[in-house]
């Protein structure tokens, strides 16, 4: 559905932002940069009235048959979450956190971030060609490639693994980056303040057995 | 509370792992270390009947006036899900991701990570002291003593906070570590396999005016 799609985000009154509206995007393609970079997303869904919340790995496929695209979720056939979730309205937050914002007044500090909010209806995923492409988008999404790499799964494997799918159509975006806020009272005290830059790195591989790390981890480890 | 508090967490059906039982601890000094180590959380609500998780920062103090200790929050007194969280339980999810665990077929790849999911009633903070003291121990999760070296927080800017005491009574952690369990079949294949660690890391600080960066910031970044 995406040839028809807005480029822009469609507010909702789930999705509207009530504070710091200024540091909302409503740009499809930062939805989707978000969705990509955040290695993990926090799903929530509402179980006996109550508020679960969980985190688990995804992937975004902007081409997806659900309406803004797809964000594709999976895991065991055996965890109730996904059990529970179809025909459910979930949330799918999603955060990259990018510094600390160090200001010369306890109430000014702040995190830089850019996160996501998706609302959606989760649909479990039965078709096999569907299925098959989420979960190689799943692992496509730790390391670009890879999964054309490996052998198939068989169908056991298959057949141990729930996919969920949810719109993305209905979603917020939110970005804090900058320095500090400071009243000039307490810049003019010449205290400091400062933004420390954070992100997520990666280490030297801890390979199992012999053989040269392959190429597909090699250039995600150039990312990282 | 914490003098007549068991060191460990004990299950309700909220907390109880479904899934890889295994991976759990009981041991409450596990939930303070993730707790302490994540930089924020994901608070889940649920609002006109419908799940909603939103990042937030935090701070834990093991020896405050809830079961188990208090995770504090804290927000604009004009941020919706502060003025509608007192009173409904919330689940407060914590993740760590340690790594990328790069298995020789697909269906083995997984995480390393080390996860907490906190649920409790949230309680409005409104004595003056209490507030002040979850206030200096948010600012204070971030840069370890940082809140020391700052001024007092005026009047105007406590008004236009609010802060949420949750309970740590009940509480899971679930940890992965190590590497793949791939089926000995995929393993006689010499493929390659491997983790590759992941961990939040400080860039160079970013400072605003002058003066070198203070010692408690120092501090942090050796961390980091």
């Amino acid at each position: 559905m995406s040839e028809t799609l807005s480029p822009t985000l469609s507010q909702t009154a789930r999705t509207r932002l009530t504070r710091h509206r200024e540091r909302g995007s409503d740009d499809r393609a930062d939805l989707f940069a978000i969705i990509g970079e955040a290695l993990v997303c926090h799903v929530g869904l509402v179980r006996d009235g109550e508020p679960v919340v969980l985190p688990s790995i995804h992937a975004a496929d902007p081409d997806g048959p659900d309406e803004g695209g797809t964000l594709y979720l999976h895991g065991s056939v055996a965890a109730p979450w996904l059990l529970q979730a179809p025909g459910q309205t979930v949330c799918a937050t999603f955060t990259l956190v990018d510094g600390a914002v160090l200001a010369r007044a306890a109430f000014n500090h702040s995190m830089n971030y850019r996160s996501a909010v998706v609302y959606g209806a989760a649909r479990r995923v039965d078709d096999p060609v569907e299925r098959d492409h989420a979960l190689r988008l799943i692992v496509d999404h730790v390391v670009p490639g890879r999964s054309a790499t490996l052998r198939a799964n068989t169908a056991k494997e298959l057949a141990a693994t729930t996919v969920l799918a949810v719109p993305l159509a209905e979603a917020s975006v939110k970005v804090r980056s900058g320095g500090a806020n400071d009243d000039a009272a307490d810049v003019a005290t010449g205290r400091w303040a400062g933004v420390v830059p954070l992100a997520v790195r990666a280490g030297i591989p801890q390979p199992e057995g012999d053989g040269p790390v392959p190429d597909d981890v090699r250039r995600r480890l150039a990312d990282w």
